[in-house]
């Protein structure tokens, strides 16, 4: 920092000192977040593509993004009747259209008038518009058989993500040996660990068996409590089912014994069900938490805490860029109800087009309705294609030596387990990467498929797997399928 | 809990027991958040308009919600173009629709091109999408005379709430005396409060002048800064411009004060500009932190960090329901830019309607465009309107005895002074209301005008204020500010 007494000023202020923020000195908790779907490998992918379109020669003209649950990037058809009421919504001109059906019209102007000002460009209060909570309670009611849903325990969100960080930021006290712990099923949606890293949480895991595809086991959950408790104070179990990334969808008795569990240790249950309507196995089918914790009578339906969440971006509408979800707290205490509401009003409101989509998800076209017919009809090609592929993706892998995949009964992804030969592991540890992850590096590298490796989700140690969506249009998933066999074997061979 | 052997399992197990989740267990930095932007008196206007419904006899037929930026909500109409587009690309049938401008279309179809599978369903990339991304740096280099802006430095964001929690959250570490604190300005919009409450960071209040029409003075923030040093750390200093709530534009001068005074005292910078678009006063002008920054040259100009944030919520065209902002971060170390987006990415992305809005603003059409004549006659016919009622406040409130009110130069607010009565005070301590509460809470049940307390906002010890939108339509607010005026008269008398 040498300078002249004379010309101080330029040369000893160009002089870089440290930045007020840097690695050293962000917040630690950010550090310590990874979130593997969006990771390296996606980062690898996008650049692979720039050079695609460059004409940088590959061994692929394609790459594929089987890596995030993205149906409409992949393809897949927006559902005409949302798509119509919301530009309605938008664009309130179109309700003098004659090329919008009359029940798509009514569902806009019904909207419209419980927004502030008629309009989309208003907030709405901070827990959404009465009416779509409304609506979202009829719907929890029929999908639960009646069981009574109140509008004032949902809270619409801007996407199924952000309700489920903001309940998860209510949970989180404490500090050294105090600090909440909360359970999350290995393999998990790696949201979960992300969030916990953030709000500075425990993260305590507890496996799902893969020998009885994804189960949850109650022994399995006691060990993890059990040694969480020497470290953390576990305070809440989060479930996914349909589950992701490992496809199953869990058994009615499953769930009640997570409940009976839940309730004797004192855990607070958030359920991330946003595959609900993602259930292709026969044999399978779902069982929304709160329904059976209510069938289960009491103490369990009058005490037990649960947040159950949902989302547009899955289903058959995938409709993941508009950000629409919302969480239903059961057996909430009020006080926290409104310390919820108060967090959720530093954020104003959730996106008003989300809302609205919601609100079509969740009262869609009855039979009388104009739409009812092409509404249907969409809605069951998406789900049945979805179903075939589930099926195809199950199919494939099996009959390939070195991997093996569980039934894929719900949700949108393969988990199958790839047998990696110990020369491709040790390769790996020399190049410092998690040998699933060289593996799928390879696999983009060769192949142009972007797949996550399962380290990102967590397996049981000397396990590797990888993550692969059943997105890909159906003349797409089949090569794509065969080629990932192929390289696999190709790739045994190698190091074998 | 007494129960026979027999039958212990209904009676004992009805019995209630505490909560895993109560007052006394949520998360301690949760139960510290307030935002009074939303609070009681906002909950008591949703009442008393609901009691209006229902036709109860009130000294007022409407409830005018004059406490929250929300034009739109205030019968605003949306800006034609920028709903064109939007509804073209929701639904892309309306592209063969012989009702839309050209110009809307090919806007509609350049934006679609960048989606995945060409649809607003599909997620982007977390820092959003490219090309908006690219727009948004040649809207910035535009605004600041042709001073460079690097898409890679643009994070798009769900309102700019959400960027502004994004870059608090990167600064926040530390615990006691080593808590990272940041300075915000007194008064302030409560977000700044309620985000660093949540964070559990330390809230550093450095005074605006309001004898000055609320300007920065540098002695004050060194004040503040030598307090701070004594319990906290403090890293970040944040400056609303056009103020909120004070309606205050600040001065070039001010401005080069304040990047100085950070610069020397290593803080790094957060601006709040959502209120870019909206300067009224003769003389006024928005200079952006990033251009003075620039100007200034080194150090500043390579080393000073500066986060500078923007809305659709505001300005002009008032879209605050479909939530979309964007951050620029400048001389942000690459590494934490890294961090930076490893945190978006958790939160997948920004919403794709708020992306689309942005991107209208940010490249609104130009003079040879079909849409640009009624395009500009819309912008300006709000922009003027916004002007006059601004205007009319400042007059109205400056008429009135025990009223006075610095001029609105900008934003969308007044935050006038209030003379109240010592025995009006002394009646409000012993309801255990702040004065000025208590003065809001009367004038919300004798007229139906609701606005916020000053004490939401802070304000020097012994004054009082609230903050008022100009919003409400001309038609409104005139009578508005004579009923106002006239309930302050009433009150002084009252407590006299």
């Amino acid at each position: 920092m040498a300078s002249g007494a004379g010309d101080h000023s330029q040369a000893a202020m160009n002089v870089l000192r440290e930045k007020v923020l840097t690695l050293d000195t962000v917040n630690p908790c950010v550090r310590r977040v990874e979130y593997a779907v969006r990771g390296p490998i996606v980062l690898r992918a996008l650049e692979l593509e720039a050079e695609l379109r460059q004409g940088v020669k590959k061994p692929f003209t394609e790459v594929i993004r089987a890596n995030v649950g993205d149906a409409q990037a992949m393809g897949q058809k927006p559902i005409t009747f949302l798509r119509q009421v919301l530009a309605l919504c938008i664009h309130p001109d179109l309700l003098n259209s004659p090329d919008f059906p009359e029940d798509a019209k009514r569902r806009a102007e019904r909207i419209l008038q419980a927004c502030g000002g008629h309009s989309l460009g208003a907030y709405s209060i901070s827990s959404g518009i009465q009416l779509i909570r409304e609506d979202v309670a009829q719907y929890i009611e029929r999908r639960d058989g009646g069981i009574p849903a109140d509008p004032n325990n949902i809270f619409l969100s801007t996407g199924a993500t952000d309700a489920i960080m903001t309940v998860l930021e209510l949970l989180v006290t404490g500090e050294g040996r105090t600090r909440t712990g909360v359970l999350i099923p290995i393999p998990q949606y790696p949201l979960y660990s992300a969030a916990l890293a953030e709000l500075n949480a425990v993260q305590v895991d507890y496996y799902l068996d893969e020998e009885r595809a994804w189960a949850v086991d109650v022994a399995e959950l006691r060990r993890a409590l059990r040694q969480a408790r020497d470290h953390c104070r576990p305070r809440a179990l989060c479930v996914i089912n349909p589950g992701n990334p490992t496809g199953h969808v869990q058994t009615r008795e499953c769930i009640e014994d997570m409940i009976r569990f839940a309730f004797e240790e004192r855990l607070f249950l958030l359920a991330d069900e946003v595959y609900q309507d993602n259930v292709y196995a026969e044999g399978s089918q779902f069982h929304s938490f709160k329904k059976v914790l209510m069938e289960m009578g009491p103490p369990y339906a009058a005490q037990q805490e649960l947040a159950s969440f949902h989302s547009i971006s899955k289903g058959y509408m995938g409709e993941c860029g508009f950000r629409g979800g919302y969480v239903e707290v059961v057996n909430m205490d009020a006080m926290v109800k409104q310390q919820l509401l108060k967090l959720r009003s530093v954020r104003l409101c959730p996106t008003m087009p989300g809302q609205v989509l919601l609100d079509m998800v969740v009262s869609p076209p009855a039979p009388s309705d104009p739409s009812f017919t092409q509404f249907q009809a969409e809605r069951r090609a998406v789900l049945a294609e979805l179903a075939a592929k589930a099926k195809l993706t199950e199919q494939v892998f099996n009959q390939a030596p070195g991997i093996r995949c569980n039934p894929v009964q719900g949700a949108m992804y393969s988990f199958p387990r790839v047998q990696l030969p110990p020369r491709a592991v040790r390769r790996a540890q020399e190049l410092g990467l998690a040998p699933d992850m060289f593996f799928c590096q390879r696999l983009l590298e060769e192949t142009g498929i972007c797949v996550v490796p399962g380290s990102g989700f967590g397996q049981r140690e000397g396990t590797y797997h990888f993550r692969m969506t059943i997105l890909p249009p159906m003349e797409k998933l089949r090569p794509l399928l065969e080629k990932l066999k192929q390289f696999h074997a190709r790739f045994t061979h190698e190091f074998s």
